[in-house]
């Protein structure tokens, strides 16, 4: 089978649940009053969406790249997908109630880290586990690889592949013996590894210098 | 007509179907005191979102079988999938009951477990007529078959296109007579048949041995 | 511009808005203690849904057949378009509206009929308008037919093009002189009109003789 | 890499973004007493409505005209991407927040004014330096423009391109030290010029000639 459709499907799921996460922000009736402190109070619901928007951002990219070495799909391809957007589809619940418990006791925060960071290490398995299915199949691989082959398109290789899940694993770890709070700093920095680092050998690949008009850049 | 934008449009429905079954999934926020304990006491919150997931990625794997061998579409063809998406974007509501009722009597568990296989059914019922609709019409099938058509691209003949549907009636007879909780797991248990054994000959089609590192391969 | 982005958004947009309808249908935690009573209570909910997936799901029809007519788009006709989605991604709101209403009083009923006839009336002109204006500009026609162009290809032309708008601008008349209630019928009387008659030289056109088993049928 | 899946993904949380805004407008089941006063008490809701769907639309429109002129697409801009949709998918937040304070006294509607502005200059911010990434990279740009190039699909330049991005600011300048409330109509102002007038060379695009039947176009 061509992959066209199994693509737009998980498209639109990661779409989707990267957009419902903003549904869990919200500022009650009552708070208005002095909406200024209640906005600044909602910090870990915007860590949380910040957090998650990343995770399912860097796993549509990891699916993006995956797919495009990809000439056909075989039925346990397609189930091992289905599997994979199963926990991405999920992922708003634990999105949402670690959001809440930073504003409980340390119990509620430790169980709720723990649960998120199990959510996502599930996540990044299923998805490690289809690339690697996928690279021991020569016959669904595309025979040229696709023009212009770049960046995010070049698969992290040997322990680097791994690096997200032990990485998760730590975290967890992390926050069940020690501070819960920096478990979470840790999935967002997880996050903001496999968005802006992963593809570019180990560089920050954001270089700003186009941000500067470029008359300015002359006399730099 | 071509069937280019029908797969997109029901792409979409069957997404976000699929993806706002986790918005049926909180935990109160006077429990985040004891937040372990509700996680675990949502297990019917879970078990309904695996139920009703497979369900409908069992319904988009037959849809996606369907439409790849349609070179067109027909406005009957068209309108029975209107009735098709408005059974699969329906599901949620009865997941949400099926989800809620578990905590609650046995009077209103056997209710919603029979309120949820009859939409199951209907669903069910649709897509097998559908299907029966356009394996009578040559001129809306493609000439030749898709390359690579295996798996899920090769339909159920016979009395195994009706298993579903069987399966579901037995279960909403056992819901009424005997035990609902069990009907569930009959529920989950079409949904599992359908994504992970059908099209694969009727053998559990995932083969984990490609987990296992190459170099531990050879020493098995 | 060629049309292939626009249909793409436009597809997800109705896709959402005809997903979301779902949400509005629930059943209070105190009703599942009689909750076959407390399913059957919600029949307004299930009224307004079948009715407004109906009117989304003829608003995509006619959209895609207005768009499988076109090679490009200009300017103008996108913006129609943006207005033509603003007006069904806004109707789960008089949807949930409604469906609340006919639990009320005569007086809500009323209101919230005539709202909904409104959004819908607003939604069929801004579609229509959007064919007139395109229909006028041979630029933006594919020059030959898609192939196959039969049923919902085949717009409607003169007095019936209008035959939706002048349904609705009847059933709002009707709510606020005579019986609201009686006007939701007509609403869902349109919807089912343009989905299953137009198209099909006004005949219905499901032919059920294809539900019956090859082997039957010869006895027949 | 190829623009497709990238454009696929966006669409979708575009669609999504600007269908989840109407779940924040409703009425209260105690105000379906007097609903007709209700539906006209909720007009910051619908005003907010209305003013979202075309900063996303606008947004939309621009993320179109961006990658129409794309051949292909770098980590870099990927990311981006990524960023921007970020910003878009967060907009319902700052929407529902906005129609909630106009219903409040002056320092809550001053406080989601100046937010509602913040999160959109801070989207048009990340769109306008998508832009000028992408022009600085011949490389990524299609070498032969795309057939029938005109309106939206020709980008502003110079000073023009960053109107909105004045805009904005302006009108949280005048929301902080003047009147809140004109600050929204700003930002509604912002908003139709986006998508109603640029890309028609400053003038308004829509021209109404074509609603008029022909027969009558004649006589005037």
């Amino acid at each position: 089978m061509s992959t066209g459709r199994a693509e737009a499907f998980s498209d639109g799921v990661f779409a989707i649940a990267i957009t419902l996460l903003v549904l869990d922000i919200s500022v009650a009736p009552a708070d208005y009053g002095h909406l200024r402190h209640a906005l600044l109070h909602e910090w870990p619901a915007y860590l949380a969406y910040v957090t998650s928007f990343l995770t399912v951002g860097s796993v549509w990219m990891a699916h993006h790249t995956l797919f495009s070495r990809l000439r056909f799909i075989d039925p346990t391809l397609l189930r091992l997908n289905l599997v994979l957007l199963m926990g991405a589809a999920f992922l708003p619940f634990p999105t949402r109630v670690l959001a809440q418990a930073l504003h409980h006791g340390d119990t509620a925060e430790r169980t709720a880290v723990v649960f998120y960071g199990a959510v996502a290490l599930a996540i990044e398995v299923v998805l490690r586990a289809s690339e690697r299915y996928a690279a021991a199949r020569p016959t669904l691989l595309a025979t040229t690889e696709p023009a212009s082959s770049a960046g995010p398109a070049q698969p992290a290789t040997g322990w680097r592949r791994w690096a997200s899940t032990l990485l998760y694993a730590v975290a967890i770890l992390f926050a069940v013996f020690l501070f819960p709070k920096l478990a979470v700093i840790g999935y967002l920095a997880v996050g903001i590894r496999s968005v802006f680092v992963v593809g570019s050998e180990g560089r920050l690949s954001l270089d700003f210098g186009w941000l500067v008009p470029r008359r300015w850049r002359n006399h730099l």
